[in-house]
């Protein structure tokens, strides 16, 4: 390993590049002013109605000190709503608003297409193999030790 | 595609993550406070020395209005010298000091112990098959069309 191009994580910086340019790019031209992370916290919002701040930066393994402003930021475009937790004063739960609900469903398309289009390098086979290497990679770290914690 | 867990997309970040913080831990470890990038900024430097900002951006693929943050860091920590450029004003030739060659060489087993801590749960073929995809895909775009300058 002599050459940074060939260590994974400088290949694994590279595609995330990649990945994030090319869901910026479809989802603009589809009308969509959303990032990737924002994308995610309202997908998984949609299936998990309701849930927390520090739940929803464990779903989506997104540090809590900056999940705040991602869901800030939700909040802000009329996306989500926060409303008070009957257990904890200090929580709110978090709910997709109508305008999230149509955003999520208007964005579909695009984020699909986004999906295909960073790794459109790649053979059907070699997609599915990715992705496969990434989970069993990925799961590795959440399964084994502590490293699951999201970098600083 | 319904989940965002089995998106190439959603799961380049979470690798992405886990491969800094690895990294991170291994570089604490060893006593050295470097992040991913500011290495590879040095490492590209060492065999490429006289270089200009906007060069090695490209080397790295690291986006132009934030490489100048990661210079100057290194440039603070004594690991890397500025040199006006004889043709051209404005340019400066980066080179790696004798602390900033003194830090890489130190710093390397740690980085490849990071390497290879980040796919330990790969088989080693599986390993070569993730490389082998990783810069297929990249070259794709890089090849491909304009995608290849980094998101914003």
């Amino acid at each position: 390993m002599h050459d940074h191009s060939d260590m994974p994580g400088h290949l694994a910086r590279r595609f995330q590049q990649i990945a994030v340019a090319v869901f910026h790019a479809e989802a603009t031209a589809a009308g969509f002013d959303l990032t990737p992370v924002q994308y995610v916290a309202l997908a998984v919002l949609r299936h998990h109605p309701g849930i927390d701040q520090a739940t929803l930066a464990g779903l989506i393994a997104y540090d809590r000190t900056t999940i705040g402003g991602v869901i800030d930021r939700l909040v802000q475009k009329g996306l989500l709503a926060r409303a008070a937790s009957p257990r904890d004063r200090r929580a709110h739960m978090l709910h997709l608003t109508e305008a999230g609900l149509a955003t999520l469903a208007g964005i579909q398309p695009a984020v699909e297409t986004a999906q295909r289009h960073m790794v459109a390098g790649l053979e059907p086979a070699e997609v599915t193999e990715l992705i496969r290497l990434f989970r069993k990679a990925i799961a590795a770290h959440e399964q084994g030790h502590a490293l699951m914690k999201p970098a600083p």
